[in-house]
């Protein structure tokens, strides 16, 4: 099923049978907003994928950066293999342990910082959060407030999701935990201050919780002194801090964690998307010690996705892809910069490592953007206001990121002018930024 | 490798490689909290299933209700031949759709009622409650308090953990949002009405959610006219109902649901567990029409979870298994009647179908019982403050039932007495209620 390493178009987008799927779904998924116009078929290599109608895409999306291998390869697939013939794949994993459990806590210790000896496994990114925040409150026990920050984007359980702050559509409407929000900028620390002086006794504040370079929010990196600010400030009020690492973890940025850029260890953090399951890992004394006060059916006992999130650090190990990731990042920034001292449009650049991004001047012409590059055959996200993410499977390379780049600056020639607008079927299911139904 | 339907000890339980194993695990999982102590492999077959030191048990307990089919059900084993050449498994499905997640939302809707046409897929039974809630919430707009029942358990996420009455160690310490308990029994409309009276307006009260049987709380039955009482109040002010079905769902009960057996039809739903993924159904005009109001990464796009979950959905139709859990479920209760009016110690036998629990005098002797079993080479979980549950596989027979009722009636004949206490190496690891070590 070798279908080549390039991008190719056998249909229009969506194609007759990517359209099917699409409308039946339009109306059987509750959650329905406007997915990408076009349905993955199970092929796929390197950093290309395929549809059902045969078009094949080069992905600098990574599935929400849960990819970083790529697809189909060859140490993943032969993982796969080796459980194909298994069934249950989902143990009740704390209840009735596997070995699997115990190699993954194994290799999460083996890539996180000396203190965290031990990590709780769980089903999804929001739940890695739910639980760093609980047993923070439980250190606490006297927790009337969590704080985040602007941008922060954390996860949509009603737990996580009062510390989540990006779009007003996540939150409305629904109840939330007493949750004070953080600026992220100088006056950060001041207004943590105040909050400690005026509104809560440090006792009284379960968490704070930041992404060292946020995802959803517009992938910002946190300035790595700030970081220090913070991590001082909650060391001396013995306050949890809990970094999420659910988008930037697992080696995107070049390091196993963005935090370690800055040189802080926080009290918990948080893995999952590129790990292939959640954890919450810390020191072994920041667990409860009572029966019973976390805990989860499937925690710890998906036997495939724990086999295939082993086999992701130990091929990240092997193929030394942090060097990697930090270089080709470093070549993916200055093509950027390039392009945007080129091109008016295409402003602040940044990222650490194989997570970047750039901004587009508004909403309307980053969502034309998108569309463009996936007319050409692209894939990419945006995030925040009018930004879009940069970030291929851990196995791009130079060639990648060069046609990434090429397509990128025809696009933005086209998409950016103000009397643009796109045409075509394709419109009627993706987010453009204008309505042609 | 087949290894034959018996019980088959080769070592002491745990044996020397499970041991290595669990003392490791002891030490770097976080939420440790006395697993069983044997690590299982990826070996079984039908009931039974293999731990790393060659051990058989008998497995009544079938993952916490989420191994439906049993150990390698050759219908399963099918599907994971046809994925074993396939990464990643995980997409970011609601964004990035695949047709796996169209095949389960139109499999989902063929066995709910005919008003749900529409779900919502996520990653775990906690995150399926957490979307029941957040799409109940939107639809009342100005939700300050959750309603919940006394011994339900929702989940352990904050916000289904807000609504969860079970153990207060799932609860301490954790900030909650604003819920009101409810008694489970002839008071529970009364106590509802003086809420709505003299509490809050019924536009205020964002959902209640129940467990037509209750799991973790005690495998309760909800008497019917209870359930159609709750119904008719929610229906009368307009405020949602949710039926957890978590533990209940997928046919357990010999009905896919298991309110069904009340007659009652709420307003949303709930399914993980035997489903193999989370799902959260309902009506398309329950859920919110906003871009982004609810989403997930992995949601509906694991391939291998959602094509064993849909074959699981097939497999049960083909097989007729509703029927034979309705009709296995009542040979276990006349087993168990039988048992218990031979023996003053097994109590209260209740079920629907094949989610049975008996009680014992107490939780110790509970704890006592369960050691036992497993000592006998027996799997089953405790549930409520001194219940056991029966849970078997779909695909267990009258001839199981008979091994494990023999067992049972041994194991409390000696268990139950006050001077019995167990001894051996097992008890360093399980919860037998004394300490040995």
């Amino acid at each position: 099923m070798f279908f080549g390493n390039k991008i190719k178009f056998k249909t229009q987008i969506p194609g007759p049978k990517s359209e099917a799927v699409l409308n039946r779904l339009k109306k059987l998924n509750g959650a329905w907003s406007l997915p990408y116009p076009f349905i993955q078929s199970n092929k796929g290599k390197g950093c290309y994928v395929k549809d059902i109608d045969g078009n094949v895409f080069l992905d600098f999306a990574s599935q929400i950066a849960s990819n970083p291998l790529g697809y189909n390869h060859p140490d993943l697939v032969k993982v796969g293999k080796k459980y194909a013939k298994i069934s249950p794949l989902k143990r009740a994993g704390q209840d009735f342990p596997v070995e699997e459990h115990l190699e993954m806590l194994e290799e999460l210790v083996s890539i996180t910082p000396k203190r965290f000896d031990s990590a709780f496994l769980i089903n999804s990114g929001a739940e890695a959060v739910e639980n760093a925040v609980k047993i923070a409150m439980r250190k606490q026990q006297s927790s009337k407030v969590v704080v985040s920050f602007e941008g922060g984007f954390h996860g949509r359980t009603l737990g996580a999701l009062s510390l989540t702050n990006t779009k007003k559509v996540h939150k409305q409407f629904y109840m939330s935990l007493n949750a004070r929000r953080l600026p992220l900028d100088d006056t950060s620390i001041e207004r943590f201050e105040h909050i400690l002086s005026a509104e809560y006794s440090p006792e009284e504040v379960g968490c704070v919780i930041i992404e060292a370079v946020q995802g959803e929010g517009g992938y910002k990196v946190v300035p790595f002194d700030l970081m220090k600010k913070i991590r001082d400030i909650t060391k001396k009020n013995n306050i949890p801090m809990i970094c999420d690492e659910v988008q930037s973890g697992v080696g995107r940025t070049g390091k196993w964690w963005a935090y370690e850029y800055s040189g802080v260890v926080p009290d918990v953090q948080t893995s999952a998307k590129a790990l292939q399951v959640g954890a919450t890992i810390s020191n072994k004394t920041m667990f409860p010690k009572e029966d019973g006060a976390i805990s989860s059916t499937w925690g710890g006992g998906h036997l495939l996705d724990l086999a295939l999130g082993i086999q992701t650090i130990r091929t990240i190990k092997k193929q030394n892809l942090l060097k990697h990731n930090t270089e080709l990042g470093d070549y993916i920034r200055g093509r950027l910069i390039e392009l945007s001292n080129k091109c008016d449009t295409i402003k602040n650049v940044r990222g650490l490592g194989l997570m970047n991004a750039f901004d587009l001047p508004s909403p309307k012409i980053r969502n034309n953007l998108l569309l463009g590059l996936l007319k050409k055959g692209i894939i990419t996200l945006g995030c925040g206001p009018s930004g879009v993410r940069v970030i291929p499977p851990y196995v791009a390379t130079e060639k990648e990121v060069d046609i990434f780049i090429d397509n990128l600056e025809k696009v933005n020639n086209t998409c950016t002018k103000s009397s643009f607008t796109h045409k075509g079927k394709i419109c009627k299911y993706a987010d453009c930024g204008v309505d042609h139904s």
